[in-house]
């Protein structure tokens, strides 16, 4: 059977016309788009469905509107992901043990991938993020650097889609990473052990030396695991 | 330094909201939105920012507006994902090579997982599945058989961020499933050596065999790699 085609509001036909022009290569990343009034006259529908069709696209972070210049193709598209996946998390009564398997999914692909792809310039980044984790002292916030770490690694990856879909997730981990930090430390009284394994990681990154780099990765997800499952 | 509060538009801060609402559960999934006049009134904003903001929430799967009798809050947050994402896939210009690693990290965790959590329900169903690819006939579209068995692999994993990450995913690896397909079959003049994989496959998890449907699934796509490369 066909589907009823006028069952598609107005402002999302307008929404197809231009997602199907990047689709197929003829919009491009900085194209600047007509104007309202020439999109209302060459598609034939009223400048409010092509208002509303706009604000859509550029809540989902596909143009962008720079005033008085009009509206450009961007790829805001990664940061414009993360509160639909938050929403859908919790509308999804969705569970710490969800997270953390995908958290596990993600990690122990992106390690083995920085191990195998990073530069030498990267390496001596997390070298120096690393060091700042194991600092005598209590002036930085650990768990804003146990979090960096974890990011650069899944940047290390070269893989977008790897990187994006940590990046999206990264608001569900964010504050799964923070609690579950403060778990382990309140649990073992000490900051030693997770430290330790934040380096015994990078070292084996900087190593270029994946099979490690996995086999720590897994020890570090193990104990928040593990951990989480006590508390 | 505080962010400049008046340039969120209108509309953005009607959704910002709604959204507010949904993620500190005072609305729920099923739950009525108030009609636009008494939204409008109690934001003290215009029904044309108010009218925006709904097309931008029904469009991102949040809301569904059912004709006379109002908007819902529902979760087609998921399927609304799938287009932003192929866009972001186009304008980032992604490679084969992306995916193909994507798909690698679901499919040997969902793998794992479906062989540890599977139903019994669910064994025989894909049992069915994976007999109709070795069946000796030309009438069905092997693709969409192939497809099948790594979507029900996928829902196997009793975990829905996984399953809606594949999901999500599917229409980027859908067109490229079929793709490599296509070439691995016409490379080697024949389907046995993809329909044998796929019953090892099938055959593990339905034997509660983790390590092995990990071992199979990895030897499936790391074909699948090694043709790609070669074509």
């Amino acid at each position: 059977m066909f589907s009823n085609i006028t069952n598609k509001k107005i402002y999302q036909q307008v929404i197809s016309q231009i997602q199907d022009m990047i689709l197929s290569g003829k919009l491009k990343k900085g194209d600047k788009l007509m104007s309202e009034r020439e999109l209302s006259e060459k598609m034939g529908v009223s400048r409010t469905s092509i208002r509303e069709a706009l604000r859509v696209l550029e809540t989902m972070g596909i143009i962008e509107s720079r005033q008085g210049e009009g509206n450009f193709i961007c790829n805001n598209i990664e940061t414009s992901l993360i509160q639909p996946l938050s929403m859908m998390f919790i509308l999804n009564n969705g569970s710490y043990e969800d997270i953390l398997e995908l958290r596990s999914m993600i990690e122990l692909e992106a390690v083995k991938l920085a191990a195998t792809r990073g530069t030498e310039e990267e390496f001596e980044e997390l070298k120096k993020i690393s060091q700042e984790l194991t600092r005598n002292d209590k002036i930085y916030n650990k768990g804003d650097i146990d979090k960096e770490i974890h990011y650069k690694i899944a940047c290390m990856s070269k893989n977008f889609l790897i990187k994006s879909l940590y990046k999206i997730s990264l608001n569900l981990l964010e504050d799964f990473i923070i609690n579950s930090r403060q778990k382990i430390v309140d649990y073992y009284h000490e900051e030693d052990t997770l430290n330790i394994q934040h380096k015994k990681i990078c070292d084996s990154i900087i190593a270029r030396d994946p099979e490690n780099a996995y086999i720590y990765m897994k020890e570090h997800l193990d104990l928040i695991k593990i951990t989480m499952e006590k508390i």
